[in-house]
């Protein structure tokens, strides 16, 4: 009962099949925050649309420009983060057996997360979400869970690749 | 078409509808991200009691102790930022007409983080949990999106309050 | 004198008197940084409002005028932050009996920070000093604190309500 | 009234006085946060004095020690992120001329805050809030504001510089 | 010379060569970051085994081995940023011609860095190490840089792949 | 072997020598992270200036200008943050007796990255490249490395002093 920490010799392993999942490890891994993240920066381009139909920007326009600029830019890197930890942490030999197509999958994402940041271009930006809606669609194929495209309950309104949780 | 930012008498309000909602604004709001958080702090105490029935802890066990603490720790941090910014940005007063017990709900649940950071025990964090998803389906039920219960699909297996778009 | 980590019938609570205040528990809260947080974005507001007076403005100064936006938006959040910690970590029943206005003004300076964030206007950003002020004034009389309002020793030289700590 | 992004030939500087000061330019600047992380620490430091009473600590005692020990390390880092931003943004030619010891003053300030962060030890920590609090009465000074001495309303109740702003 | 925020059918590219290379576009990108990184990450290892030498741990010592398990944890999460930024942002197609091996590669770096992370074991952080090596080595060819092997200048006094700039 | 959180008599200290360097203690400095930082501002001046010379911006040009100028503001941050840390932790007495300079090296360093924070100048920012590239040298002359001026492989190409490692 007492507490040793120097107990090297200690053969148990716990976490063995967990430690074969994650990084922590906690098995806990969801393309929901990568795919709002994508719909973030769709929503900043719609904003920044309607903010261009203007002849002219007042002072504080300009300093809504900015702000949505920067929440753009938030946004397209907790994408890349996001997608990041899913294929670093949880993708293993398994995954990439059956979806062999991951890593360059993953890597385009890199890509079009780039372009999207860079560009005020809806229609990059919409690229970007069918590749990350295409990664959710394989994360939760190897979870062996059923998806279901539908609309997101908000602006923009766009279509995302969700779970099948009801029973 | 000359860009004047000096335009302080410009009258369009092109975003009066949206400022209503958000704080950019941008009316994306999901309790999700509040959700998972609390999902992967019950799963840091399903893995601390698992390390606790180890009669001692190795060096390398003491370390991944102090891993599953600080991932707890953080995601404590994370639903007490993601349900302050839908409450303070996102609810307003329609909101708290229709559900005057948002501000005792949120406040609860700040509580209720407090104490799931300050223990290790499953219940106390499983009550934040239900605090959670009521606030949940409070917020789907003022934006008119059906709910369900759906079991979520990593450990810890809880059972989440999910927005239905499925049409 | 063995460190038993295992010790779980321990029923000394050693912190007892101090969980009910905090969150490590730690007692240490002071609302000066919303407070300066405020003055900052007032500050912001006066320096662009400076820049504004400008018939046009240099590449130098609209990267100024980038600055200053920015850093109003990051106090913005500060403020946010540092008064839903005290809020949601120092505020209990009690402190809610004997200030039952407490939820009600807590939601108030959040909507009012999202509406300093989002404009550039000094009565605005003005009238969110005035609801911390009201916030921290309360916060020292739950704490039997003495308070006087002084002007802070810096621009936007405003009023602040300071604790009276002088025997 | 146009707006001329290009007009590099602009002589005017609205900003020189204040960019005498500091870094956006803002002119805010305030050693409280600094003092507030010091006594943070010396806080933290109490508590674990009190945890290394216990004969043995329980697994949750030992998730305390692990919050505890960070703390003081994120506010060893605050203390001197602080100090750095007044002495390297605030502190020009003018304030190093009538208070010479202000290289060095600010140098112990760091290697204090380093020893406070690698001990558990109130008597280094207290030395750390000393030299800030020496500190904060010579940037008072330079700004021609009076200080006193107060007790500080919670604990560690330990005796801070503040500026004397009563009328 | 009019500042036109509306010219969209600009089409001058300034960028277009640039952004082929990067995100802001900025083509500085160097792997020594993530280098170092593991660099600490050996260290921190060394200091553990150091540390594991005692029989008991002080309070103080135990706060060590927390500090030391919480650098290592920081920065097996900047290589994994570092190395995703360079990999994202600045392999293209033609570096994927010449290096095929670069997915598979970084893909590794990723699992080893959380293997890392997740124990207390120098050959598994010095493996990763191997790898960044490998990384940089490939990097440094892309630009047509020459490398050598060389000793850090510091402890662990591991061998890093530098390039050779020396005329 | 028993672990004895308590066991305050030890005498034995472990990091004696190592605690004379560093705050972890680690010894791991290096200011090519500063370095590359400033470099980073130069890289961003140079594309400032590059999209100066247009006419007028799109709406995307201007999203561009607001991404160098964060970039920027960010990297000249991450310079005063590098070289506090090695001021701050590594620097001690026997450094400060062979080279008196370093406190005013360091305070000018702060003030020169304000300077190429507040200002869009290259002759501003290569002039805090110099300082930093000085303390560079010193600092590796301090470790008894030797060192050559290098052109750094990548935009804006600028002269950076490298240690020699090579046997």
């Amino acid at each position: 009962m007492i507490y040793n920490i120097l107990a090297f010799f200690d053969n148990r392993k716990p976490f063995e099949q967990a430690s074969a999942h994650c990084d922590i490890p906690c098995k806990i891994y969801d393309p929901i925050s990568a795919q709002l993240a994508v719909l973030t920066m769709i929503r900043m381009v719609d904003l920044l649309d309607e903010l261009k139909t203007n002849e002219s920007l007042s002072f504080e326009q300009q300093a809504t420009f900015n702000r949505l600029v920067s929440e753009k830019e938030t946004h397209g890197k907790q994408v890349k983060e996001d997608i990041r930890a899913i294929w670093g942490d949880y993708i293993k030999q398994p995954q990439l057996d059956s979806h062999p197509e991951l890593h360059k999958l993953t890597h385009e994402i890199m890509l079009a997360a780039s372009a999207a940041k860079q560009k005020i271009d809806r229609a990059v930006t919409l690229s970007l979400l069918n590749k990350v809606n295409r990664f959710a669609e394989i994360f939760w194929q190897t979870k062996g869970v059923a998806v279901y495209q539908g609309t997101c309950p908000y602006p923009p309104t766009e279509i995302l690749v969700y779970p099948d949780l009801k029973a």
